[in-house]
C-alpha cells in the first residue's frame, strides 16, 4: 500500500516525523491538540492539505463526551481548540479554512436542539474524519484521470518503448505525493495509479533545489513503495527528454489560474518549455481548490522571493561564494500554451476549457 | 585586474587554493616539482589548462643552470620531472601534451649544437612561459571577440534594457574563469571584456549542481571582480530569461564536433533550449584546440556517467533518500541548431561555417 504519512483511526493518531526523513523513518503518536500543534509548528508535517487534516484530527482524538457537561461547553471546546491550532503555522491557508468549516458545523450542531452532546461529538467526529477520506478520495480520483490520460495519449501517439507492454516513463518535479496531502498525492498519485495499473515502466524524479523536496522526500516515497525510479538534477531534464524516451511530464499545481496558467514551485516552468521542445506531453495534476477562477491569468499571481540562505546553504554548510546576491523565487508561472493537460478529480481538461468546465462543475 | 589563479614570474610561483574556496582565498607557493606534483594531486588547482601550465611552471622554477654540467643532464632532468608530473593527474590530457611538447623542444636544444646548457635552459624557460602568455592572450582574444558579436548582435535587434545606454545582461553556466584556465576566462572571458568595455550591465551564474561550479567559483571570480551579479538555480533559466531582459548566454565546452555539436557541462543542453524557447542568442565561447573536426557531430561523443555520491552528498552530508537511483551524465551535447555562434580566439563562427573556416584557419 502507498507511503502512510498519517495514521489515524477513531481515537488513535500517528504521523510520519517528516524532520527526520529522508535519514529515519519514525511515527509520532499525536494524543491531542497540544501534540497536533507541536507537530505542526516544528514541521514534523508539512505541507497545507496534510496541516489542516492533522490539526483537525489532533482535535479529533482528544474529544470525550464524558469530559463535556453540556453542548455549549464542546461547542467553545472546539472552537477555542482550532483557533489555536490555527496559530501554530498561522501561513498554512488550509488549516484555517477547515477549521472555519468546523467551527459552523459545531455551532450548527450546538443549535440543533433534537441531537445532544454525544451525537454532536459523533456528527462533530464524523465530520473530520470525512475531510481526510475526501482529500484521499480526490487525490485517487487525480490518480486515476491522469493514468487513463496518459495512457490514451500515448497509445494515440504511438510512444511506448520499444518491446513495452504500453507501459510509459514519466517524469515528476518537487514532492506532491503522500507527504505534502492527506495521502496517496496529486501528481505522485497519478504515477502511484500508473504503477497499480501495471503501466509505470520508470519514474523520473528531479532534484528541486533549493529545498530538494524530489530527492528527499519523493525519492523516499518512491524508494518505499519500491517502483522502478531514478533521480535527477534540475539541470538534467532537457538531457533526460532526449536520451530516455519520456512518455510524459506530471507535476503540481500552488494555484491555478482560469486560464490554465499554473503556479507552482520554481523549475516547473523551465520543465515545460523543454517538454514542449521534446514534444513530450506536460500534465498539470491539482484539485478543483487549487484552481481559482477568480484569477484571470498567471500575471495577476504573485511570486514569493524567498532568502538567500536557502540556496547558500545546504543546513549550516556553506555551499556558494560568500557575498554573491542571490535570485530566489519559490514558484514560477507555466503558460498555459505549455500545458497539455489540468488533472482534476473530477476529470482532466485543456486549459483552455477550464473555465467553462469548473464553472458548470460547480454550478451542478 | 582579473582574479589571478597562478601568480608566476621568473623563479616564482604561487596557486590560489582552490581546495579552499569558497571560504578562504589562500595562495600557496609552488618552489618546484615536487610542490607542482602535490597541488596537482590533491586538486589545489583544476581545469586542464591550468594544470598543464602549473606542472610545466613548477618545473620551470626549481631548473638552475648550476647543477647541470652539461646539456645532456639537463635534458634528462626536464624529460624525467614531466613525465613525472603527468602522473599527478593522468586523466588531464593538457599536462601530458604540454610535456610531450617541451621534451621535444628539450631534445632539439640538446642536439643544437650552436647553444650552451644556460643557453638551453633559457630556451627552456621561454618556451614555458610562452605557453602560459599564450593561453592567456587566447583567452583575451575569445573575450574580446565575445563581447563585440553580443553588442553588435543586441544593437541590431534593438534589445538592450529600456534607459541603458547599450550595457546587457548576460547569463553563464558553471566555471569558464581563472579558476579553470591560466587566467582570464574563456565564457566568463567575454563576461570580463563587456565589463572592461563598461557594457555588462549584470551577470547571471547558475549553480551548476552537483559541484556547484557556479555557486563556488564563478560567484567567486564574480564577488572579487566586484561586477554586478547574480546567482540563479539551474531550475531558475526560464523564469529568468522570461523576468529579466537576458541580452544573451555565453557558456564554455569541453569539446566541439566539426559540426558545432557541443559536449559542455551537464545542463548546458537544456539553458541552450530555453535560450531558444526566449529567442535569447547562445553562445558558446572555446579555444581552437576544443574544437575537433576529426569528430562529424555530437552522437560521436561519448558522455561520461559519474558516481551517484556527487548528487546524493553534499560532503559528508546525504541529501537525497538512501536507496534511490541516480543518472548522473557529467556533460551533454547541445545540437548546433541550438547554438547562435562558436567563440574563438580567430573569431566568431556560426556552427555551419565551423568546419571550413578553421580547416582554413589551420591552412593559413
Amino acid at each position: 500500500m502507498s507511503l502512510q504519512s498519517i495514521k489515524y483511526s477513531r481515537g488513535s493518531l500517528e504521523i510520519l516525523d517528516q524532520l527526520l526523513l529522508p535519514g529515519q523513518s519514525k511515527y509520532v503518536v499525536v494524543r491531542g491538540v497540544e501534540d497536533g500543534w507541536k507537530v505542526i509548528n516544528k514541521m514534523q508535517v508539512r505541507g497545507a492539505p496534510a496541516i489542516a487534516i492533522v490539526g483537525c484530527l489532533s482535535l479529533a482524538v482528544e474529544i470525550n463526551p464524558e469530559d463535556f457537561e453540556n453542548k455549549k461547553s464542546l461547542r467553545q471546546e472546539i472552537e477555542g481548540k482550532l483557533n489555536y491550532l490555527v496559530s501554530a503555522r498561522p501561513t498554512a491557508v488550509n488549516m484555517k479554512i477547515a477549521a472555519d468549516e468546523l467551527i459552523t458545523l459545531a455551532n450548527e450542531l450546538y443549535k440543533d436542539e433534537a441531537i445532544d452532546v454525544t451525537q454532536m461529538k459523533h456528527r462533530f467526529l464524523d465530520a473530520t474524519e470525512a475531510m481526510l477520506k475526501k482529500d484521499i478520495a480526490d487525490n485517487r480520483a487525480i490518480g486515476a484521470n491522469g493514468a487513463q490520460a496518459i495512457l490514451q495519449r500515448v497509445a494515440k501517439a504511438g510512444k511506448t518503448p520499444a518491446g513495452s507492454t504500453g507501459s510509459v516513463r514519466v517524469l515528476t518535479h518537487c514532492n506532491t505525493g503522500s507527504l505534502a496531502t492527506a495521502g496517496y498525492g496529486t501528481a505522485l498519485g497519478v504515477v502511484r495509479q500508473l504503477a497499480e495499473l501495471g503501466k509505470l515502466e520508470h519514474v523520473y524524479c528531479t532534484e528541486t533545489r533549493p529545498y530538494n523536496q524530489g530527492a528527499r522526500l519523493t525519492a523516499y516515497e518512491l524508494v518505499h513503495e519500491k517502483f522502478p525510479a531514478t533521480l535527477v538534477l534540475d539541470s538534467m531534464v532537457a538531457a533526460l527528454l532526449r536520451a530516455k524516451n519520456v512518455a510524459a511530464v506530471v507535476v503540481g499545481a500552488d494555484r491555478v489560474a482560469s486560464n490554465g496558467d499554473t503556479a507552482n514551485k520554481i523549475g516547473t516552468y523551465q520543465i515545460a518549455v523543454v517538454a514542449k521542445h521534446h514534444d513530450v506531453p506536460f500534465y498539470v495534476a491539482a484539485p478543483l481548490t487549487s484552481i481559482d477562477l477568480a484569477i484571470p491569468g498567471g500575471d495577476h499571481i504573485i511570486i514569493e522571493e524567498r532568502p538567500d540562505r536557502e540556496m547558500t546553504h545546504v543546513g549550516e554548510h556553506r555551499i556558494a561564494a560568500p557575498g554573491i546576491n542571490c535570485w530566489n523565487p519559490a514558484f514560477d508561472v507555466t503558460p498555459a500554451s505549455l500545458i497539455t493537460g489540468i488533472i482534476t478529480e473530477r476529470g482532466v481538461f485543456k486549459p483552455a476549457e477550464l473555465k467553462e468546465a469548473i464553472t458548470k462543475l460547480l454550478e451542478s
